[in-house]
């Protein structure tokens, strides 16, 4: 059935500035599809007959002051680290890594162990508003379906990567080639994976297997080039870490002889396929025109370059030179799942950039929302938008106990950005469809 | 009556470690003050009758599972620019400040205007936790005196400051000198505020004056003479900002002829009687020894510091070297209340000074910890630890919903830290009594 919301609607067709439809509609096909959105119902094509439910035909819900805006999207993060979230955050990067993460890492052996904190982690995605997301799950085949499947029971779009690593990491981290190949492709027969050559209609699967190679230094030449061939034999997408740190580039350049982005294009992992790539904290010169020639996209992870002292992401420069730019929560390297926050430390983290270079602009409000939704949304289809063809991914937020005062409706969006969580979030739409605090959100 | 709380304890008596009581007891005498903190009740000096309530003399509260912890302090904050909070966040300073600031402090003439906006304040301090605060109010004597009031009603610590400032600022914002110091007077006259002379027994007013010249280039030398003389002759606290950008400092010295702190000194307004400053982003060499030497404390503000592009204050050379330092949600430059949150920006800001200077290493929990109760609530008298004659200003802190896989006390407590919210915080006392959500806190 097609659907009429009525709210108040705020959007970013483009980075520079909001839509805003004041007491505006939006219209929703039974595909999930966005009609249109407009100020009025004959702008929207519909009529008052229609918006007083009198035809059989149309569904109509009026969220009276509340916001519509598009739902979150979260380019990177790592759901096996989900324990891990807030804690030993003052650590050094390599204790950091050997006393916590790898340790942790390791428990997914155990899918009961990964059930219980992967249902945590859907469920904290759903609460704070996320309905994509791009996720490391770990080594272990068997855990990573079962993350696909809860996303899949959850109605939550996202793209899964199993983690190949065969060098620089425990042995129980540690896979040969041939067995992480083979469980690739056993995730890949998963019956909500089946369409996932053929795109339409009208979109790819809600859950999909994504290559992921660690990073380079985790993984051998056999590994990546393993890596590169799963996803042009199955036209999957790529995910990775990219120049987040300056030891790490050198240590590229030794292993590959080349430098980071060159390293992974040789080996088909460098937007052959669509590919995401996090953090480029240290992307540069022809770094960069090989992401924009490529269409490669940048997952920015601001909190993460906080707090495991990587230094502060370009952002500036990729969006000046036209990179597609996404946020990524990072968790465990980043504490903070909520999207919204992320676009504040994307700002924060903008103007002190902007101290020590001076040469550029900060990020704007408006350019920060649109990296986390239309920008970001392009990785998973037409995601992030309410323009017509748009899948219909939405959150209503009652910010009810933040506007005491009169704001405008950019000032109450600004204001729930900044101040809100997740109580104010009162409905959540993926692809159309309400998602609900079902038993596996519980 | 004395009271025994039960409960895992921790909190900081120096920066460098936390102290960690596994289902530890802590004594409240019916003064308020902390009689005794102990793992036992043996060591505690009370016996298992004095715990089962046999005596009639004791309350025994046995809070089970929850964390016990030292209640939050604010050393700066706007409660004027709270309508602001989260809005115009991407805008430049001098805007900011003319189309947003300045205007929004000019409405507190109205004292209708100013109890509705300064409700919300202290009820949303009480949310955070924050049980002390050091606050800017506006140059409006009978709304400062309102904001007193409340804080009285509510009975949470607070040293409010009507501004002072009769230059470069907007005409509804300049007093003349005369009516500034009378506005003090008859502020000091507040009957909560009797005993401001002798802070004995055995503490002084939990709600107080304190003399606040805006900064150095809001006042002329004949304002900040009259807010010294009126903190030598009332022995009343000061607070103001110091060194906060560049453009600043060198407008100082250009209207003083001398250096941004000296210029204070001069006036008596720099640790003649306690003294906090907030910001001291670009304090160094004299500026540093100076407050070392008259005890002026340090608000390190780092939302502020990234919001208002001003750059990093060098916090860990003034823990170095000896400055006191608390931390301030400095609202609205600021846009975040929780002093929790300022403990995450503080460790995350020290990551971004360590990575432009190396030289240093970055905060710790413990010392962010540190910085936000003990060192922080010095300003305030004997606050912010559980040592005994410590004021029991305490939090109790259900964080179940975040300790879901067997995490240690400390990690539990970083965790809060780190994700938590108002939500978790069960109860919350200032000065031995528990501050309840009565009507002014609604």
């Amino acid at each position: 059935m097609n659907k009429i919301y009525k709210a108040h609607i705020l959007y970013t067709k483009d980075k520079a500035h909001f839509e805003v439809l004041e007491n505006g509609y939006v219209a929703v096909g039974a595909d999930g599809l966005v009609i249109g959105v407009a100020e009025n119902l004959a702008s929207l094509g519909a009529d008052a007959s229609q918006f007083c439910n009198k035809t059989p035909d149309v569904e109509v819900v009026d969220f009276g002051d509340k916001l519509l805006i598009p739902a979150m999207n979260d380019l990177h993060v790592h759901a096996s680290q989900y324990r891990n979230q807030g804690i030993a955050m003052d650590l050094e990067l390599m204790e950091w890594l050997q006393s916590y993460t790898f340790p942790e890492e390791m428990k997914y052996a155990d899918t009961a162990y990964a059930e219980r904190m992967y249902r945590r982690f859907v469920r904290d995605l759903w609460r704070v508003g996320t309905m994509r997301v791009c996720t490391f799950a770990s080594i272990h085949t068997e855990s990573t379906r079962l993350l696909m499947h809860l996303f899949q029971e959850a109605g939550i779009g996202a793209l899964v990567g199993k983690v190949a690593m065969n060098r620089n990491c425990p042995e129980g981290l540690s896979e040969p080639v041939e067995k992480t190949v083979k469980g690739y492709e056993s995730l890949i027969e998963e019956t909500f994976h089946g369409t996932s050559l053929s795109p339409t209609p009208p979109y790819p699967p809600l859950v999909r297997t994504i290559i992921t190679p660690r990073f380079i230094p985790s993984c051998t030449p056999e590994m990546l080039r393993a890596c590169g061939e799963l996803a042009a034999k199955y036209q999957l997408p790529v995910q990775s870490h990219l120049s987040e740190n300056k030891d790490e580039i050198a240590l590229v350049q030794e292993l590959e002889g080349t430098w980071y982005g060159d390293a992974y294009n040789r080996y088909g992992l460098f937007g052959q396929t669509p590919t995401v790539m996090a953090h480029c904290v240290f992307t540069e010169g022809e770094e960069i025109e090989l992401m924009k020639r490529n269409d490669v996209v940048a997952a920015h992870c601001p909190t993460s370059n906080l707090n495991v002292t990587t230094g502060i992401a370009p952002v500036r420069q990729f969006l000046d030179e036209g990179v597609r730019v996404g946020l990524g929560s990072d968790i465990s390297g980043g504490h903070n799942l909520s999207i919204f926050q992320m676009m504040v430390y994307a700002i924060q983290l903008s103007k002190a950039y902007y101290q020590l270079h001076r040469e550029r602009p900060y990020l704007t409000l408006s350019e920060a929302f649109w990296m986390a939704t239309k920008s970001a949304g392009s990785f998973f289809g037409k995601v992030g938008s309410f323009e017509p063809g748009y899948e219909f991914d939405a959150l209503v937020i009652d910010d009810s106990c933040l506007n005491h005062d009169h704001y405008s409706l950019l000032e109450r969006l600004e204001r729930y950005i900044y101040l809100g969580d997740d109580r104010q979030i009162l409905h959540r739409f993926c692809r159309g469809k309400e998602i609900m605090e079902t038993k596996i959100l519980k």
